[in-house]
């Protein structure tokens, strides 16, 4: 595929410049268990923003639907780290997916847990039925001392109200899951619940309703793909999450999941080979949700 | 239903102002063919904004993808009449949905018809295998005297090289085909071939490829409902369309097409009765796009 | 001054693209009336948004500070042609030297004369004791037919309902009044009475109360400037009012009024060669307000 | 006057919340000395905003107008503490007496000085002759602790690079200058050198030239009282510096500084007995620089 190598790879924090841009691996896996992997599908990488699912079902698992008191759940329309949404709707991010929402996520796993990131490690483990999922602490240290413009939205959030934490430890929780490293074929095993209404494929452990369920890909599919929502949705068709690492992980409900990665971004953040690759997929099977 | 006759009524042009808020309809129409419909399902009503999706399928025919040069395919994020985003993006509407981009739709079928009204209003009774549909002059003129924000917006349009044809030209034909009169029933009827691939329903005629169609529905779920598109992907999961006048229409593909009718409104515009009940109608049978 | 035949034409309208760019004109009028010139002082020019201080002058007299219950006082900081500003403060201009602002000061002369073009142009010939001013209707003309930006802003207006007189009329009286041609000579005249604490130095008549002259200047030291209210103040140090066509009139109270013109703009759209001549005068004069 | 004990106090730091509303007190020297005073004019205050003055006078002294290549010089006309147009202008404050730019301009004076909060001391004392004047440690801490937006602002310059200093520092100085306390008939004597053409009163010593102090009272007229710019200039007509603490400086070139001080705000943020006080003062003498 000619994409692969070209785009921009993140580089915004030195631990995520140095990785090489020409990698790239795709993994399928059936609601009913089965794999199909190309190129680097094992591969490790930093899944960035797609943790952001995970902490979402985690504080929709405790706050349920009272959640959306403290964060919408509109497309954005801007850059995922944008402030002025932020001013003009006076502290309520636009959804969970963006980096001011999950910031709003994480402050209530804060409240909720007694170890927020020992949680999440452990609820992504399960996922996976595996234990072969860390941070990657160097990753995360250099997100924190990069992140002055996660900074700026954590405090943005306090001044109006909208975390409860001392801004320190959200900005902790939140670079170590965006720090964690995960393969194609392990995110297609951890994302299963959404493909199958609810029910962790590792464990058969219900996480959520039916309904919840495909209420959060509904999610994904408006506000999965930072403002490139309504590009997606044509092209590829399917709910998903990016993450500026380059991967993707979409999903087709009773079907199968399919994770992606290449590290070289668009304009919008989002793998654009990986982006491409989904695009072929869907079109060439002619299954997508639409 | 409790949410009937709540709302604000749209109450911007006289000729929708006096609409009785206490109705509702509803219809739903299998791919089969079979109708079944509750309440006001048979009663005609001002379409407005769900006859954009119509005059978007005659220009994807006429243009196909290089549409999307002169409009987005982005979710606005900002009320449907907004000038600010046209601003920031230089003339170039967010979508084919939004009033601006609607306007740039109807400057296309200007400019590859004879008679774009003509043209309109024929393409639509074939979607319906029915001459009893209309404009509805009244409202048609009623919307010009009283459209400043359209009219300030196809002026804008026209100031950034947007538009092609005057000003005058495509407002006219912009209020007819928002004065369309239909029922929720004849909208199940020609919304069919966004549930069938494409394919008419009246008259078995194909409009658009299967993956087209696929991709006019994630437009219709991206942009279909205004600035609230989360919302109703969340709640409702299907593909829709409203407009002012009460009307939404939603399409499960392969399965059905459903309209919804009650003129009052919530706060983005849409029907809150027919919102709800497409909530409802969905949650209960438990099928969505998701 | 190497600055003059630089900087971009006004090319928004045929008539006034194809001046020659390196032109330059200089008057100085003092408060007794003795006038100096230089250049092209003498040469009339298409005087656009300068005619807006004659137009606001003539509504403070008929509706005093009742003005800006329709229209602010604050400097914009955005293009003079934005609409966002109109739409984010619900139609309400940010002053009345903007173009959103002119419109409605406009849309005050057609409720409170019978012939606003006529009552205009008596107004200004009064100011300059001279008959020798007139539209240049070809101006006009152009303007009205490239002017959809500004049939945008009026429109928009009167969906807010600040504008009582019909569109068209309102638009009919800008373009004319922007059209007005005159010399840096007879500018110099026509704005002595900002100089003269609010009496015309033509007929000796008190135009506006020492007070309220006082505040007019303080509008066009705030607002005359486009968005380069800050810049010019910085620099030159005169309230002051400029035009597309590339002049500039500034005012140094109870001792002089000066003005400019050379067509070339710079980037906020004033006169690029004008802007930097009353730099080097107030700066090599020692004389501002400040 | 009626407006003493009126507007709202300042309440985002408990430090400030505390603070009497109807207290009342003004000063006015003159460039010879003399010193006038009514009400509580030697009662000694949060100056807060004011302060920016003196950093932005001592950072003009270091880096001349090379300044403007960080922090612009154009009136805001948002508030005070506005992201958004930081983000619309990519790291660039609109000036340096908005936030932003003052923590710009604070990031300056540590780069150039050993000791930035000592050296602010020792300036300001030497302006008004006096070591009278201290900082308030309670309230600057209180300040750090409850300045979320503050620490907003400075990790998103940082994110655009335009600090140099780490945030905690800069966050540091930026408190402690706003948490100078000082009296009305000080603060008309440190103020002296804006009247005197860049001469300080107290030691004679030249701290500007006569051009560039110009300048800077040019961008206290456009930027110095928040988002209310013009309507300052409109009623009052000299250029001055509020501060949330209640307090507002103005200067008359060549003639005299004039302070006042009540705690009640209006809704920009500026005194709403000292803006009322100021303009009864250059209403009724006639004087201001218009």
């Amino acid at each position: 595929m000619p994409e692969v190598g070209r785009g921009r790879v993140a580089n915004y924090i030195p631990a995520l410049a140095r990785i090489e841009p020409d990698q790239f691996g795709m993994a399928v896996r059936t609601v009913d268990g089965e794999l199909f992997g190309v190129g680097a599908a094992e591969a490790p990488f930093s899944i960035q923003s797609i943790s952001k699912v995970f902490t979402l079902t985690m504080a929709l698992g405790f706050d349920g639907e009272a959640l959306f008191e403290r964060v919408g759940r509109e497309p954005s329309g801007n850059p995922f780290n944008s402030l002025v949404q932020l001013e003009h709707e006076a502290g309520i991010p636009r959804n969970p997916l963006i980096n001011a929402g999950a910031l709003v996520v994480d402050d209530v796993l804060l409240s909720r847990t007694y170890d927020a990131k020992g949680a999440i490690l452990e609820f992504v483990r399960d996922l996976c039925g595996s234990l072969d999922v860390a941070y990657d602490e160097e990753v995360a240290r250099s997100e924190r001392e990069w992140g002055d413009r996660n900074a700026a939205l954590a405090h943005f959030l306090k001044s109006f109200g909208n975390l409860d934490n001392p801004v320190a430890d959200v900005l902790d929780v939140y670079v170590h899951h965006c720090a964690l490293r995960m393969s194609c074929a392990q995110l297609t095993t951890a994302f299963q619940y959404l493909a199958r209404g609810g029910v962790n494929q590792a464990t058969g452990e219900r996480l959520m309703s039916a309904s919840l369920t495909k209420r959060a890909n509904a999610l994904l599919l408006t506000c999965g793909v930072y403002d490139a929502a309504g590009d997606f949705a044509y092209t590829v068709g399917l709910p998903g999450k990016s993450g500026v690492g380059g991967g993707i992980v979409a999903v087709m409900p009773n079907h199968w999941c399919v994770a992606v990665w290449s590290p070289g971004l668009n304009e919008s953040g989002n793998s654009l080979a990986g982006t491409r690759a989904l695009e072929l997929f869907t079109t060439k099977t002619g299954i997508s949700i639409f």
